[in-house]
């Protein structure tokens, strides 16, 4: 069976990251059975050329894969062992993790899986929603090599910067929590130079005008940093997920006894954010919390 | 005179940028005066086209501009008031400050300077040995407009980036304060996520090519990222330039009654990577400090 190569593919989790790559495998020719909570979603698949299944289990019955895109480690463990999605793929077949979630997570996970007899692999992504529906997603692995051959066809489908990382399953899920801890302190710096800048009287446009074409510069500046002017800008990403991510972040520390002040730092930022009533607002927001604390002086100070 | 444009130029401080930018000077046809403490620095000079003065007094001697790029501000001031260059200038001559300063100094050396009826501008660069070479810098301007159009001619032979963010002196330091407020965190928290991967047994080399093609870059991880792994790189930047101006960073800070968490948690990594003897090295060693924080476990832990 770990010769023979993935066709049919059970997908678990059509929502704005999964549609768009469960639609990226039926135009490779993949037989995919989508299931989904909303109707709605499982019929887009099925109008994509896809299949749709009335549980995680029916759309899991010997297929020999199984993708997982929900959205936390407790879903995932509730798809696959209390409804059933594990027991129900064919004997030998792959499990694919690409939902973010703590490392530990991943590889408890993976051991209950593997004794079935089943292989694991740990591959969180990143690329947001354009990423998923150009096929360009980065995948970051943790899986033995055999079990990663066999799942890196399904792998090329998704996105076009596919990396293993790692051996052990948890590996993928490291360097996932290791790219948002960079997002996280990159957005809330970002926040808290702009902070020291409008105290001084200096325009916050031009700021990061002249940073973005610096060496100061980041991508999260170049992307969030226009949208901490708007009072209210549409949510690409909430500041409750970098409090969920950078919270995944410290937890990871905390478990191998790593010491991370930056990442510790922009996590209370966030936090500040989300209980100043901020939480579902775009997380370019996080300078709110800046402004909570470094309000200008007023005028008759 | 303040219509007339500037044409001879007193050049102070020779150094690794100093040099360069004297001698884009000179190609763009100024008639510029250098000193330095450094006999081989003044005949460079002139081997390059300009003059020499003796002393910082004598260059300054009737020209119509004084261009600062000394180490400080302490050495500016020196320069200035105690060497007498300021009072040897042409009447309505113009001062321009181009080493980092904090931005107070900045505004006290300003105050200074033009109640003698001179014109200040508050300019530091970015962009490295580079970028003084090929005129490249990025200049941030902080001084008034007329005063600034008055000096325009001359930056513009340094840089292809030159802004004026602001009206008062100290508005320029404050950007530059800025910009090395997020070079320093983008530094330290590259070795931050490095030490977390690591823990995890994640190819550091890797890591960085993964994040360096994610919207977890940064310009400083692409750059410092891979000399993380040297044992000893070639010294671009020194962690003592990270201790200085990070401390002028949260100096302004305090100045301004700004709190700046990250920037302070940062400071607190350069200053353990100097005091565990590396401050004369490559800032990229910041990454020593993470590593005696989160060394691996023994093997026969």
């Amino acid at each position: 069976m770990s010769h023979q190569s993935i066709s049919s593919i059970a997908f678990v989790g059509l929502g704005a990251m999964g549609a768009p790559m469960a639609e990226n495998l039926v135009r490779k020719q993949f037989r995919v059975t989508g299931f989904d909570m909303r109707e709605a979603a499982r019929e887009a698949l099925v109008a994509a050329g896809g299949h749709a299944a009335a549980s995680a289990k029916e759309a899991a019955e010997g297929a020999e894969a199984l993708l997982l895109m929900v959205v936390n480690a407790a879903q995932a463990r509730a798809v696959l062992f209390e409804a059933g999605a594990l027991a129900a793929l064919a004997p030998g077949a792959t499990v694919i993790l690409m939902a973010t979630c703590p490392p530990g997570e991943a590889e408890a996970i993976a051991a209950e899986v593997t004794k079935t007899g089943r292989h694991f692999i740990d591959a969180p992504v990143s690329g947001g929603v354009n990423g998923a529906r150009n096929a360009t997603l980065t995948i970051m692995v943790g899986a033995p090599a055999e079990s990663f051959a066999r799942a890196k066809p399904v792998l090329d489908a998704l996105g076009d910067k596919v990396f293993h990382v790692g051996e052990k399953a948890g590996q993928g899920a490291t360097v996932k929590t290791v790219n948002q801890l960079l997002c996280g302190v990159h957005i809330a710096v970002a926040a808290e130079a702009l902070s020291l800048a409008e105290k001084a009287g200096i325009d916050g446009r031009l700021l990061f005008e002249i940073m973005g074409g610096s060496a100061a510069s980041s991508w999260m500046l170049r992307d969030r940093g226009p949208r901490m002017h708007e009072p209210d800008p549409a949510v690409a990403s909430a500041v409750d997920i970098f409090v969920k991510d950078l919270g995944i972040v410290l937890d990871a520390g905390r478990a191998a006894k790593t010491a991370l002040p930056l990442a510790a730092a922009a996590h209370q930022m966030f936090l500040s954010a989300s209980g100043l009533g901020h939480g579902g607002r775009d997380d370019s927001q996080v300078v709110r919390a800046y402004r909570a604390l470094n309000a200008k002086p007023a005028n008759d100070a």
